[in-house]
């Protein structure tokens, strides 16, 4: 099994992602996808006159700031736009996905958090009306069923809290938590980057390699968005996926590319 | 098996429909809810600067003019928020909906409109780059799948072609189809009226029962969207449905004061 998880910034080929994904299935290969959406969700916003804010936690953290009516617009452009353009091109490569966001079935669970604490223009302050939570809790069983009949799922956020309200994760772990409910081979988690970089402004400072024991000595290289990405492969890691390779979502083949090795392979 | 259509014009209770589908679920009933979204797509289409067109077909239907841009936004609408709004808060009444576009699955399938003959300020014109079509097809597999698993199907346009692009149809005639593949006993369409009036003015110009071998005589008193529930109606009972019921979504348990009689009882 391998989970793909693909970000949802500017410059990543959709159309690419999804022949690979096409490749692998035909191959009899068991896949789930997991996609984001946040520049959309940016530009739909800005559009709708509510532009996007972001928040930083005490722990140094960027989130976006979700209150119920960037949640509808969120789950608008994640599930009603991205997600469509994922399943029509992959119903148009043969594959039969089925989309899914976590609040369908309860596929993607978890706990929101009642209150965040945030760090804003140097001042620490309380949220109580955001919509965010922490993934904990994977719906196998309605997945599974999925695929033992020929259909791939392809997931997206929001997610559900314990009391049934839509909530807004993090895409990264969200499919790190996946990898580790089905005991994933391999997590492959492509961004428009080519994996982690030692210096974020030189695409050739990649390291190629990371030993999992090593993991969190790494963290210090992971800036912004990167940060997500390395705490979902710690746990994953931690969940017991052998693999998790931080790959380029901007290539050709970018899925089977990060399968053979290329970009940050950690293990 | 009963399949509710539950249409998206203004004033229409998602709340008091979604209370009703748990109460019937929580029977055992099996249920099939098809939702609409046409008032939220024309806000959000105004908000965007692209005002809903609206095109009428030289047989007098009414529809949505779909360019690709179209299409996606009513997807965002359908997809993205009504159809979470109505998973959501399923989810909260303890049934364990999922959410589903006829894409998904390629679960509702029809033939695209190669070009669609309209009447525009008295005069005809084809459009060519619109997106609608007819549906034709079911995936009973998928949605049997779901069922037979504890899983309430909440379906929405748009459906897929044959050709694997995402395609507008109309919702009362996806819910004709779909109730006709399933068998189901009865098709109940709710919409912001009593039923099939004789006067569209008066309220209380219900007609209440109509034989199905007569239906064709009333299609007279069709006036706008209801051309189309009256047409779901037939393709429905044509299909072997036996009773159709246009019912009034505006009232406390609009599906059990439907299944009960009150509306327009067709069979």
């Amino acid at each position: 099994m391998i989970v793909v998880k693909v970000g949802g910034s500017k410059g990543i080929s959709l159309d690419a992602v999804c022949q690979d994904v096409s490749a692998l299935v035909q191959r009899d290969e068991r896949l789930l996808l997991v996609h984001g959406g946040s520049h959309e969700t940016n530009v739909l916003s800005t559009a709708l006159g509510k532009p996007p804010r972001f928040v930083t936690s005490i722990s140094g953290v960027e989130s976006r700031y979700t209150d119920r009516a960037t949640l509808e617009i969120f789950s608008m452009v994640y599930v009603g736009k991205m997600n469509k353009l994922f399943v029509e091109r992959l119903q148009q490569l043969g594959v039969n996905a089925v989309g899914l966001c976590g609040v369908d079935g309860r596929s993607i669970e978890g706990a929101r958090k009642a209150a965040i604490k945030v760090v804003e223009d140097g001042k620490r302050k309380v949220l109580r009306d955001d919509f965010t939570g922490r993934v904990e809790r994977i719906n196998t069983e309605l997945l599974t069923l999925l695929l033992d009949h020929g259909y791939t799922p392809v997931l997206c956020p929001p997610a559900i809290s314990y009391e049934s309200e839509m909530i807004n994760v993090d895409g990264d772990r969200a499919a790190a938590v996946l990898a580790a409910a089905f005991h994933a081979d391999t997590l492959v988690i492509l961004s428009n980057v080519p994996g982690l970089l030692r210096d974020v402004k030189d695409e050739t400072s990649l390291i190629p390699h990371i030993q999992k024991s090593h993991l969190k000595s790494f963290m210090e290289f992971a800036q912004g968005r990167m940060k997500h990405k390395v705490m979902g492969a710690m746990e994953a890691l931690e969940g017991g996926v052998s693999t998790v390779v931080l790959g380029d979502a901007r290539l050709e083949q970018p899925i089977q590319q990060a399968l053979q090795g290329r970009g940050t392979v950690i293990r």
